[in-house]
């Protein structure tokens, strides 16, 4: 079995860069969303026809562990494993490793709840329970 | 006693808004990350002088609970409250909240450490030491 | 007479600082948008209002010329003057410049056309017609 | 002969989607630097390295003509022409297209320099001269 359900391979650009010559630490934060929209898109969740449907999939935590930084020029992967808890969670456990080595960069959970964007509340619409039930 | 060390006013700008008309999670790592750093500012630390004295304050680990939006317009306050965990570690717990109402927006925690910036390896400098001696 | 219709104070943040230990190039683009949105606010023109109304003012063009660089505490301000040429096109000439000397940061040039959101046509609704009326 | 010296490949990430729907305008000013510097790197420029041995290139001014906006999953490519004017400056003429059908998205010129790190002074050290020689 995977560590992962889905991984991505990415490369640091140098906008990327804060003035200690390595990635800034929000920037992971755009990492691991790209590469949880680009998983769950797979599965045939597309978070902007969501959007117009009324859901929004919006983000209830986030905690990340930094390891080690990413410099200029460092390809790295963005590893996801989706699992649920209790009937509206999501969890995302993800991890960004350097391609090279697999060394162990930053290691993340977020937790994320589908919602009515209209009245904010949460709730789980059938198209996304499929999802789950496959 | 007050419930923080430190808090700093800000308001949302457009090109921090997402295509949900929201926020983006990632901007609250900054708006986190300015208010610390105002903050250490006024104890003395000054971490562009530290750099160039060869220390970097870097972040281990981050974690963030979103509990509601900001929106377009609104205007908020991120608030700090600085601790020390063993002889390395310092805590940062934090967070947004709403101005007009004092609504939490987002309850947050950094735990940061000095490094050496060319060994890498932790290190507790001395100008660093006094800021908790006091 | 003014050199310019509106302007607005701002200070660098430390996440704006590029690998240079200067402001970023792209930043400055959030800094200019930001002070024509709150101008064209003072005036009645919410853009967020009429993007639900299904207009959206969007950028044609935009240059800049980069003068000096903004460092980590600087204190800033980015001013704007608005006029029209023909009937659709709406020019802000802008600047930013240091607060505490004046001197010259950046001058730009953003064009600017109204669209209707759903046909992307260029429009020019009568409630932005009235701004420029007065 | 071809139109351009160098392009790259990207797709339009989630994260740098506006409340309108589409990729923001300083976004583009990313997608521009990205190419550019890969595309240096490949004759041998590496700015992190040009950082460390005293020179920084930096941006005069940067005009951009937006002609199409990209939306959330666009495949693009940027293109890259480089050339010279007088002794020091470097000319970048760019576009961004989109993928499947080649239809132009935005046109940009950049027009940079080296600058010594230290007295701020343009120059044209020899490493970069060489580059021009071939």
């Amino acid at each position: 079995m995977d560590k992962w359900d889905y991984r991505c391979l990415l490369e640091v650009r140098d906008y990327e860069i804060d003035m200690q010559g390595i990635v800034h630490h929000s920037v992971y934060i755009n990492y691991l969303e790209y590469c949880r929209n680009v998983y769950v898109r797979t599965l045939g969740v597309d978070i902007h026809e969501y959007h117009s449907m009324g859901y929004d999939l919006v983000i209830m935590s986030l905690e990340q562990n930094y390891k080690a930084p990413l410099h200029p020029g460092d390809k790295f992967y963005v590893t996801v494993r989706m699992s649920r808890e209790g009937r509206l969670k999501i969890i995302f456990d993800q991890e960004i490793r350097l391609e090279k080595n697999d060394s162990l960069v930053l290691a993340a959970k977020a937790v994320s709840i589908c919602v009515n964007a209209k009245t904010g509340k949460p709730c789980m619409p059938d198209v996304l329970e499929n999802v789950f039930d496959r």
